[in-house]
């Protein structure tokens, strides 16, 4: 199966097509390649124009909601990386995914909200898609999400 | 007109030279390049010797202040790279911005903070300054600091 | 003396060997390699099965404990790159060094925290561990620790 079917079959599973929807900004960029490298810049849990899981993981979001939006701005990083490349195929490798949280005090669980986006990852791109991580606990997140996601990607050359 | 030019103009607007005053810490350094990538550490809106933004976005610090900070920031690192690259006529591509906002419990506006750094950047980078862009609203700064800022850029071969 | 045997003596100076513990979790990896850059995870100051420095810095871990655990992360960095590259002096350069500090409302020392990691990366790499360094505080960190630390560095070609 291709990497482009696995993230129509993902994104099917989530209950959205993650098509067309992701604009760019005013004086930033959603995504940017340089050579091969392609830096995706921070994902929220965004569907269409609204960003579906808001909270504070730990408070008035559980695990389960935290590792779904976790799940979501995964996709999303991949809907960009799909139109930057022309093809999730042309995805060399995934060396980096950082992966922020918006915490309660005393909310220890970052890895496993984590862990749902690195699943998906793999899930869709295969070998190619294992990635080193970083996951923190932050304070806040821009509007009031419950995750932000970014990432650096590698393109096969040409 | 060179951005060289466009930095110093936007460094009169700021009422600030941002000339000569950036030193290396003890033990790591504000700027390092390998090949043609080079990162530029964590800044804080620091002028001469003082922080002049500090306290949290929200709170004790509006999101103008914010803004200026973030602006401030993105200052220091556009003449870190200036003195890294002898001119920043010679960046090629700013691939990545971080942005981190010293963020009351409720303030969201954490992407409105960075705009003011991303607009910075492209007023005086041009086109080549387009970035990817990830901020996030953190618990605390060194020195109080309200923003923090650091950035990627590639350089032009040679 | 090899970088490899600096590596050793620091070891022993913390009392650990750091040596086989670090094991891959589920879905990503501790280490990628693409071309000559590689990411290190953000590493917590785990010995063994335990995560030896917990709680907030600058309110149950005072300075020099956190100081402890930015060793530690350090520690623990370098022992990937070491067991990934074959040995540490093939290491040509250490771009950028990320120091996550959880902490206490009002702590504004993360940079002194994060000058304990830089100071033991250069004693064992020597000049060409000198790196470009973001600091920041955050509010929770996987599994409470005090500190969490990635980097990215650079492997000689070949």
């Amino acid at each position: 199966m291709s990497r482009d079917q696995a993230f129509l079959d993902a994104a099917h599973a989530l209950g959205h097509s993650f098509d067309g929807e992701i604009k760019r900004g005013g004086n930033y960029l959603p995504v940017v390649r340089v050579g091969d490298t392609v830096h995706v810049s921070g994902q929220v849990p965004r569907v269409g124009d609204t960003v579906v899981v808001t909270g504070r993981a730990g408070l008035d979001v559980t695990l389960e909601r935290a590792q779904l939006a976790a799940r979501i701005c995964a996709m999303r990083a991949l809907a960009l990386l799909q139109r930057e490349l022309g093809s999730l195929d042309k995805l060399r490798a995934l060396p980096k995914v950082n992966v922020y949280v918006q915490s309660a005090d005393g909310f220890t669980q970052q890895s496993e909200v984590a862990d749902a986006a690195s699943e998906l990852l793999v899930a869709v791109l295969g070998a190619d898609g294992a990635h080193a991580r970083t996951s923190v606990g932050v304070f806040q997140l821009p509007k009031n999400a419950a995750v932000e996601l970014d990432l650096v990607a590698v393109a096969h050359a040409g």
